[in-house]
């Protein structure tokens, strides 16, 4: 096993050259193995296995600086810098983070988790090396999905600013961006990149003009440029943009790929180097569906297959049911996904309604403003996406949709605590962005059915833009026999006693619900309202609740801060209500990965928590 | 006088071609007459005469959509749109907008303020119109600058999803994208969107392959693709993108204009008709600078000079001097901006520093995220930015700022209620997007020595991210006298009585003290702090106040919703200080363009309203 002598970082640089391809194979071994256990992203870091360890080879680290964007592509990466231990707590609370960290780890340069950030933040290091007078490297591995997302654009478009050495590692791994350049020798890639090359193309430029047949040859190149540009676009784009372009390179020959990588160091300014992948590549079962191996939970190695058998359905596949049979009596319904369409329960809508479907690419500010337009033009879009991802389309939700009070339904998933993904995917913020934009509808459903009625809220009676926000995971099943109607900004009452009210809001009505039960075996009288609209919310309940309860207990899963709780305290103070408000809600702080329970556990809003907090607030009251 | 026939939507239409260029000079002087009284935008205005008149010439409106990008170029439009009239009161309390309103006409497809949208909202209006089986034209109008935005990008990247015409009209107003393309004839153009072309292509292809020489000319080609390229490339880009192209056309030429847009119109899918207009076209100041033309104050139209005398200095140039200053002792401070210099107060540190200075274009999040990387390399980046575009950089801010505790500073202008760009430039969503995000700082100075101090504090104090925000127009020499060190979530007693607390936030401090002033006169007892951290706030202070006050007002220049307010009623409530707190904010609503002062009332913040609330609430307690 040539794995087991890489236990440090830059172990791989004492290995000798024959051994990179059974490296590689082990490699593979050892991460489908341990993903097979833990569950993580498999197929993005199978294809990138040769690719980063000819970064390891090639470059000086952590001297030099890599930048993975979106970063779950970063298991060989954290395997070739002394993590390897850290595969068995891979993702979970306290172990190994999925994406790259630099409180984990020197070699982690820049904190990833959103796609299309690497060639900003790289640009930024590059910047700052050439004012400070370093000489470091600065190498940013941006997937050719994640050039979809504007800003990617946008940090290139500024590329050409930086004087120094900058080297943008395109892996492109399905060609999406680049469909006819695989024709292209090596050697003109090795002949473009030289020095060389600058001068000729001076001398031919000039020879050209002063030839006899001059003229007519660039009459013959004109006619036939389309030809020629679709062999050569990919670089001829990125050179257009004063940016080098080196490629492509096979990116599974790690000598290839080290050889691309010092021509790149030594030419002055940004340099895309484009490297070929293949997704899942070495699993077959991943290579064949690299989409369904992306994240994967525990598998069966031989069969590809889940370990634990399909459990309750998604808030995603009830969506994805609903949507459907929406859009079957209403031909308004258009779907639209920023490349996510499995985790958003937009796959079956795909097929059924292939005309109304748009992917968009990762592109959440497009996505959002296209549903103003489509909503302008008459139609009922339903952008379904995750919660920390629309923070890309914030302004874009106020000023294109909001403004012109539009009916664009958001269908927010991956809202409140996600789990191992950590920090970077916490749907933690939504409450707090989207409250506070005027005449945006905000429900947080309590179940699966729940999410269908405002489902049919949304697309039948609501007067201007929705966000529907639901957590990841199973759709809670509690509380089907409580179906009030929706009604703009009504809340729910499940249980009227008096003393202590709950007001709870989506997934937070569990909790609320165990520690109703508990306190009610201690004597407690506690009411259980399902908040149901955050915005505008039920301010004519409150007022009532006032009536025989001390105290209103709100609860919810985003931050404290501009969250549903300090409205509520602010709604109370302004209308002197005179009722003693608890808001239970997160911490004003990142929170980091680890199970959906365990988190809940830290933050302090599992059932004992806040059982404790609110008995001990009461007692504090009579 | 032509323009006196102009009175109704499309009474251009009935106008002798050979009077359109008298009637384009008759519109320009109309402008010219008009914005010297008013103020409002000027140069792009001009720009866009000849090119407003053949959309309306060769488009059927309203069936037809044409969607402004940024929309402050919108003056003509409005004009041959039967708002003549408005122009006496544009941008004024109750009169005209300065930008497309749906709700001004229905001549408005879509509302616009912010850049890089209108290819998103085209997208969106030409797929539905095609899921409709409708027919009407759909054009989006975008400038080169705005191109420069990450959206614009992605709405690209995705036009080609459209079936239908669809045409982006590309107002190239300083060849910016597109320096080497004077040079292609409009002959090429021509040929290039005939219906021949696209045979004679194909042919061409097949041709060479059996050619004798073919192989010959094959390599010819790819020696001088280069030069070629330098000619062709906006076309080859665009088209690159499954987006056909047509120009460059003469963008003051109306007839050329009206035959490219007949062409692009006979077009299936996304086209893009590049037009050359000059920025400030026919009036020699705005020609010779149009950047100060492009948003002015009233002004003489002899001498292009400002009316009124330059005033107090503004929050922007207190800012510019100080972060110069700063700059000089401190080679780590880096400036940023997206494509404002002079807006936001960087016009200066760029000539003093231009090494450290980065204008990245219209291109907030990738700001963000460039200057989240200066950072991680050691610098001291400052982004300074107004309050509504840094909504663009939301994502960036949590993603790649504050969940790493990078120490990025934003310098934020145009904070609180800007006058009459309205509703899309109000910055009064950025207190409550920010405070929910863990880890930032946020600093709201009282006047302009505060900023300097506050500049101060967060270069050389703080230990993260630190946003500051003040308001457009003059910076506050109020309280002067009065300027305690700045210490992390600290206030500032300003005076200290009993009864009734005034903790006001930025420019509210002036209505605050007013408030004050008129109360003390009436016979109450009324204590003012000057609350200046946002986040975190002065929870001590606030307990102390508690001790002989009954109420405690907070006021700020935000939404209520999710704003400093809230978060003070929230820990009143948590931390049981019992002291009633009465939060004065703006309501929850989108607010229109009028001066900052009668904004201010009608918003119910000036000191009348607040005075009146104030006592009506501290009456009710006692």
């Amino acid at each position: 096993m040539i794995l087991e002598k890489i236990n440090k970082p830059n172990d791989i640089k004492k290995i000798n050259p024959s051994e990179y391809a059974t490296l590689a194979g082990e490699i593979r071994k050892f991460l489908i193995e341990s993903v097979s256990k833990t569950g993580g992203h498999l197929a993005s870091n199978l294809g990138v296995v040769e690719l980063t360890m000819a970064l390891h080879l090639a470059f000086d680290l952590p001297k030099d600086k890599i930048i993975w964007d979106v970063g779950h592509q970063s298991y060989t990466h954290k395997l070739l810098t002394g993590r390897k231990g850290g595969f068995n707590r891979l993702r979970k609370f306290g172990g190994m983070s999925g994406f790259p960290k630099r409180e984990e780890s020197d070699y982690d340069a820049f904190n990833t988790g959103h796609s299309s950030t690497s060639i900003s933040a790289g640009v930024g290091y590059a910047t700052a090396r050439d004012l400070e007078g370093k000489t470091y490297k600065v190498v940013s591995v941006i997937g050719d999905g994640a050039l979809t997302g504007g800003m990617a654009f946008e940090a290139f478009n500024n590329a050409s600013g930086v004087k120094g050495n900058f080297i943008i590692v395109l892996n492109d791994n399905d060609m999406s961006i680049a469909p006819n350049v695989g024709g292209i020798s090596d050697v003109l890639t090795e002949f473009r990149t030289s020095a060389k090359y600058y001068d000729f193309k001076e001398r031919v430029v000039k020879d050209l003009k002063n030839l006899p047949h001059g003229p007519e040859i660039a009459r013959r190149l004109k006619r036939t440029k389309d030809r020629l540009r679709h062999r050569l676009l990919p670089g001829q784009i990125i050179e257009s943009f004063g940016v080098t372009y080196v490629g492509p390179i096979d990116g599974h020959d790690v000598n290839k790929m080290i050889r691309a990588f010092h021509y790149a160091s030594k030419i002055n300014g940004p340099v895309v180097v484009h490297v070929l992948t293949k997704k899942g590549k070495g699993y077959s079962h991943a290579e064949k569906f690299p989409s369904s191996f992306h994240g994967v939970a525990p598998f069966d190695i031989k069969t590809g297959e889940k370990l634990k058998g399909a459990s309750v359905p998604s808030y995603a596949a009830v969506f994805s049911e609903k949507i459907c049979a929406m859009a079957k009596e209403n031909s308004k319904i258009v779907g639209i996904t920023a490349a996510m369409p499995d985790g958003v329960g937009l796959k079956r809508f795909s097929k059924e309604f292939p005309d109304r479907y748009f992917d968009v690419g990762i592109a959440e500010g497009h996505a959002v403003t296209f549903a103003a337009g489509l909503a302008a033009g008459g139609m009922i879009p339903v952008f379904g996406v995750y919660s920390s991802f629309l923070q890309r389309g914030y302004d874009q939700i106020v000023h294109d949709v909001c403004m012109q009070n539009l009916k664009v339904i958001f269908a927010i998933d991956h809202a409140g605590l996600v789990g191992s993904d950590g920090e970077t995917h916490q749907g933690i913020f939504d409450l707090s962005f989207l409250s506070s934009i005027p005449g945006l509808t905000i429900i947080a459903p309590k179940n699966g059915k729940e999410l269908e009625d405002a489902l049919e809220y949304a697309v039948y009676k609501a007067k201007g833009p929705v966000a529907l926000r639901y957590p990841s995971g199973a759709a809670s099943k509690k509380f089907e026999e409580f179906n009030a109607l929706v009604k703009e900004g009504e809340s729910e009452i499940i249980h009227m006693e008096k003393d202590i009210a709950l007001l709870a809001a989506g997934r937070m009505m569990e909790i609320a619900n165990i520690v109703r039960e508990q306190m009610k075996d201690e004597g407690f009288n506690v009411s259980l309202i399902n908040a149901r609209f955050i915005k505008p919310f039920d301010k004519k309940l409150i007022r009532s609740l006032a009536g025989d309860h001390k105290l209103l207990v709100t609860m919810e899963e985003n931050v404290l801060t501009g969250g549903f709780g300090e409205h509520v305290c602010r709604y109370v103070s302004e209308s002197e209500t005179g009722i003693k408000v608890l808001p239970i809600a997160l911490p004003d702080a990142f929170i980091e990965h680890g199970s959906v329970k365990i988190l809940f556990g830290e933050s302090g809003i599992d059932p004992e928590s806040v059982k404790k907090r609110i008995i001990s607030e009461y007692n504090n009251l009579s």
